[in-house]
């Protein structure tokens, strides 16, 4: 079949695959100093936001890739108290993070001040962590922004589309060097590392990278399904001097939290890092 | 952007999400007594097996689908000697079991001939299987079939396509019931139950209905990632009146078998097992 009339909307990967979506409404439409920013109404998916023509939330997937990047790392701290987001200006990673009472201060480090006032509008729920008054929003280029901190961060948070126009430098050597900087000495960072089977260059590039910085038992890729990005099977990477998330359990999460929780429990982070064989074999 | 040149194939769900892989040329069309069966060439995803417009196989991805369906019971049954697969025409669950040197009878029950042969020609890799003098292939239907034995098999593997057309029968609480009767006592049967995320219906009434067939620890869902199945998280139901897939470590994979596989190995078993919050909740 074909999807001609103009109510679906259609990622292309590499010209190669593709995954629509059928929308009832096109909410927003702008673009930035830098990218564009669509938002759809959808009955599959609910609300829908796309950078640059890629899909970056839906509201009935975006709880498993913002509870996986955020709650392993924090069940693996031990004190952790300040946190800093690259990118991630949609807040669905800072209103995970503000269910942790423990916490102090949470930096939101986002370029585009128009990705976060439309996400605001329009995924109310999602971005409402932003109202929690231990969160700071800033609009400035991540890879800046981390360069000047030194043992500063208990978590790094790299929230970051893929690897085209303002995510391009979220992927060098120098950020990831400076990432590892500002973390305290027990601190960790965790990286959207893209899909290790239809991104399997970009995926194994970014493991290798983040292993030569931080040594090879301290990159630590783990895995989640995100239906509306290529590929399905995502990858994270989790990166520290000290904490090893294949070593010892995580922290139980509080009762409170854990009835929060969509996606993540003790046996799914358990399970996110044992890898495929195909997977295992690339590294 | 939209796909509206002819060299895409696209599967839609429902009208709600689509699927599109880019062909660079279509092998096969035939429209059978059961189904219409298309075979698509694409750079992306390999050769391409659709029935009735739904993905089947992808030369990309079936290895997940294919290895997650047979691998985990046979690393739990002790001694399986008698095998029948229902649907499977495409032959990649075959080609799985026929690896395993204690199997003595492999039977593959499909309804449709032209899947089989069709598959033959054009995917012989995947369905080399067949050549395997301890397989047979019956052209019957499945239900029909399972329900004249009585404690005859070790495992039956249900490689059925969607609740639609010639699937229906296989999704019935007799098939299930049929299915248990022709178990031996220390069988068990492995049934694909859709996805738990765009399929909730459907995998939510598979597994309660199985439950009441097999018993509430009888019955066990587990998840892989199939990037060209709607909703990429796909769900398996083991099912067992003595085997308890959740407790015990799988046998060892002998080594030759081990460097065959691709997705499967005894860390990504028992992660399979774990269930995200919203499936646990679901059941």
């Amino acid at each position: 079949m074909s999807l001609n009339d103009n109510s679906w909307f259609t990622e292309a990967y590499n010209d190669f695959t593709a995954f629509s979506v059928r929308y009832s409404r096109k909410l927003y439409d702008e673009t930035s100093d830098f990218q564009r920013i669509e938002i759809f109404e959808t009955d599959a998916m609910g609300r829908v936001l796309i950078l640059n023509g890629c899909f970056m939330v839906t509201e009935k997937d975006t709880f498993i890739y913002h509870e996986m990047l955020v709650h392993p790392a924090m069940a693996l701290l031990e004190t952790p108290r300040r946190v800093v987001i690259i990118g991630g200006g949609d807040a669905g990673a800072v209103t995970e993070l503000v269910k942790y009472s423990e916490l102090e201060s949470i930096t939101l480090c986002e370029i585009d001040p128009r990705v976060v006032s439309s996400c605001r509008e329009y995924f109310p729920a999602l971005s409402s962590g932003l109202d929690d008054p231990r969160v700071q929003v800033l609009y400035e280029d991540g890879a800046a922004f981390i360069s000047r901190f030194q043992e500063e961060f208990d978590l790094v948070l790299v929230d970051s589309t893929d690897p085209v126009g303002p995510g391009v430098a979220l992927y060098e050597m120098s950020f990831y060097q400076n990432i590892k900087k500002s973390l305290k000495k027990n601190g960790a960072a965790v990286l959207q590392t893209e899909s290790p089977l239809f991104m399997a260059d970009v995926f194994e590039n970014s493991v290798k990278n983040l292993r030569s910085v931080f040594g090879n038992a301290g990159a630590t890729p783990y895995l989640a399904v995100i239906p509306s990005y290529p590929g399905g099977m995502w990858s994270f990477t989790m990166c520290s001097e000290t904490v090893d998330p294949t070593k010892g359990a995580p922290r139980n999460i509080s009762g409170n939290l854990r009835g929060d929780l969509r996606y993540y429990n003790g046996e799914v982070h358990r399970a996110a890092f044992a890898l495929p064989e195909f997977v295992r074999r690339m590294l």
